[in-house]
């Protein structure tokens, strides 16, 4: 894969290279990039993808048909004839598409069918970071939904694919960064003092540790933001490890001997490199909660 | 170190069997054991814990700094001098203290000399799973407080340190087990068809997988306990891992291409195997909560 | 209105007594209950629902979009000319639409003939228990959907209000009930005797207190449910008030004067009175989660 | 009651106005006050509490156990002959212990001789804003403690009731003021546009309906802090109600007619008006939590 394209050499482009660069990240549907043309330059893929995304959603139903139709079938006929666009020959390997057995084709192929009988249009998954279980289990569970319902879910997971298509193409905006917060609900207080460690489970970027902190009194990161922009904020997924145990040792909590918490490890994904994610901890001595903040 | 000895076992012995088995477990106390003779015979570690731990409690005060004062400095002279106990080496050891750098072995002993100037009694932590880190964390903050204070956390870490070498001593009630429960609170349903796997990740027996389970209609584990029997809820530290990326792929929720949350692991430790352990997920695609629940 | 119908009663029913009872609950479309004829008898409201909604969800989309169209607007010329069924009557009677003032009567027919223009069909909102508040934010956000998946939700909000029309005709199954449980997150263990307070706010039955309770050494309601049946069980708003303060007093917590927790009101809804509903509370002394589980 | 000393007042005061004032917080015992007299002036009642609190905590055990029998019985002889301290009579009328029943004022009476008989002190608790069944419970508790566990338990009370004792006498420092937040953890995004409702159920100030307000793009309230200032943000009993339902209509979130969530209270305590809290709100259709925050 050659390298990212960045925001400003994509706003100096002229039409026919803007397309060339991005106009297939809507499979097959160039007209989806011509269509915010005069909404150029972008500052930011975020904002690229919205134009984009509002075109889509505003185009007539036959348009949007045309649109879901112009895919491949996961696992299909366009997969073994190697017909695949490059785009989706890359995403379907990622998720071991072009490995199954041969039951597992067959069964693909089945659902395949099924699917187009009962709905009249291809079953559409955003694959890149799914696993053949995932896979199926969606299938399953959509083959069950009214036709418009599974026709604005295609639409939602084309707006995925186009995503994480952008993300391969184009270099993010310098914007995003990842912060943290650790409250001790047992004490109505910040936790401070606690060692945190920060890892790069998979993405763009070493994988392993990546940053070692100690919270203030405020229960937050000396020195600002864990990881803040393009080169460090990268797509993937993290694990935070917070060093439950100690902190709570250090204020005189009872503990077991065997602490039902020590060390608390957070996995979450970072989809948008361009935004703020804010992922704090709750924790007290039995038991903690996490979530996407701001 | 010698097979542990069952509860049945125990309830056999006379006076002078019993002391020699769970004498030591109050460093160099056996009048702790002996106080509890015409309690016995105990069903279960926890009930003879709890009688041991009584008779310390309601013993006047000056048996209790006699009590605390039997212990050995931590990283002390007894320790270089190999004077120690075989609980205390071992105990010691696993905390790393006996490979303690000259200036770790300085910075300990100038904590120890400044805490029994200011308190009269020597500082006491259960320090078999602690790390060098946790102790001197520990070590800083009682140094703040009152004597008062001090001496009673002295007496709650003794009643530690007994309970860890009980479990070393005998063998658990088989009563323990191991329960899990997963809630959808953006659904507000039990989490059906969630892939679960258990790992063990330190204490007794296999360490690694130890169990995959896939959640019921009513978001519990098909078959029962997880863990049950002192065969296999053993003392330690283990790891669920639950699938939510899966699950929330299946109900339809619009997921990111990199979701938030997907594997979602829970670490937490075991303290007493004769327990029942609740340890549920309550979960929405962007935050989850867990407690030891009952 | 006259008194419900039980169960029991309509299973005995002929064909044309049955579709006179429950035909009226799809606004002008009695299809929808003959269609279910040959499922009966029914043991529950919840599967006369489903079978209705079943009927409905499988019906082609110009037979559902006939049923859209079979409501009248809301606020509207019908509503104006007292053409309305006496079920739409009451409902929007109930959410205060038929008090609207000239201005508010303006802003709704624009609203009306902004999204029939835009969409073609009829808004629905199941209206019995929202404020004109409620109804004009789901307007204005609705306005923006695309048009299959505003035909969704108006057969989503469709079925809401059938579910809602069932229960005031027929007489619940005598299925439901009421459970509680409280943790002490601080402590890893059950919160017991807390004491717990449990009013009906609006609803079926008596308003004010209806139950107080104390819990067990498990943290539940000693003597099994708080409501049971369809006597005590009805669809409303209900709330626990949990005495939080007074449990961490006990537990040695030490609290500030003005605790941050005292009396922690739980204020939720049950609308399915045939079902289980458990609302849990986990505590510590400056935090709280509740939620509904099973 | 006087009105409030202004700290810039008190700064002002010479040594015998300044035990005048603050000499009483610590009942029967003026030198806490004396104590801090060189460390004056102070720039909040924070930081006069601290230092007095630090100045008992480090006397010795007799200097302590004098303060501790300094106080009064509660419900005990002195309330009854009438020889209370001012401070200590408004405190037992406002936990209701001048109006016992005699059979009452005979278990008060029995518990006090068993706590004296037992700890060699009297029992305090900060009861200000107890109820009896709230002193009862502790009384009962905290007979099972140990001595030195009561002895350091007394003197955390009784800080407590030097910091109320403090607020009545002089006006808070302007530092105080009260924020909040809402995160929607199904759509892991701030929620917006929520309609929140500030209510104060007791303490200074109006009681009622105090503020209305629409939390903005980023979850929080637009306008800065709903609550800023010794004049608006007193200590007292708040509580917010979050439009949780309205919210999440609005999302689209297909909600039941009745709601599980619609009107969401939480209820808290303000006990230090010079302090920052954050009182924020995570919520999804089926389950929220609620924390002191930072």
């Amino acid at each position: 894969m050659s390298s990212p394209v960045t925001l400003a050499d994509l706003a100096k482009m002229d039409n026919a290279d803007f397309i060339a660069t991005v106009g297939g990240v809507y499979e097959n549907s160039p007209w989806v990039a011509e269509s915010v043309l005069n909404s150029a330059p972008f500052d930011s893929i975020t904002s690229l993808h919205k134009a984009m995304k509002g075109a889509v959603d505003s185009a007539p139903e036959e348009k949007k048909l045309a649109l879901i139709n112009a895919h491949p079938d996961l696992a299909g006929k366009a997969a073994l004839a190697g017909e695949l666009t490059a785009e989706s020959k890359e995403e379907q390997g990622k998720a071991g598409l072009d490995t199954l057995t041969q039951s597992e084709l067959e069964h693909f192929t089945k659902m395949n069918d099924e699917y187009k009988a009962k709905f009249g249009f291809v079953f559409i998954l955003a694959v890149r970071n799914a696993t053949k279980h995932t896979i199926l289990s969606s299938f399953e569970a959509r083959l069950k939904n009214t036709r418009m319902k599974e026709f604005e879910e295609c639409v939602t997971q084309i707006h995925k694919i186009a995503w994480m298509r952008l993300l391969t193409v184009l270099e993010p905006a310098d914007t995003g960064f990842l912060t943290c917060h650790v409250l001790d609900t047992a004490g109505g207080k910040p936790a401070d003092k606690m060692k945190i460690v920060l890892k790069r489970v998979s993405g763009g970027g070493k994988i392993g540790v990546i940053g070692e902190f100690v919270t203030n009194d405020d229960g937050r990161l000396t020195g600002g933001p864990a990881l803040k922009g393009n080169k460090e904020f990268t797509v993937g997924v993290y694990e935070w490890t917070f060093n439950v145990g100690d902190y709570f040792a250090k204020e005189g909590s009872s503990l077991a001997g065997t602490p039902f918490l020590s060390n608390v490890p957070l996995v979450f994904g970072i989809d948008n490199p361009e935004d703020h994610y804010h992922v704090p901890l709750l924790c007290s001595p039995y038991g903690y909660s996490t979530y996407r903040g701001s």
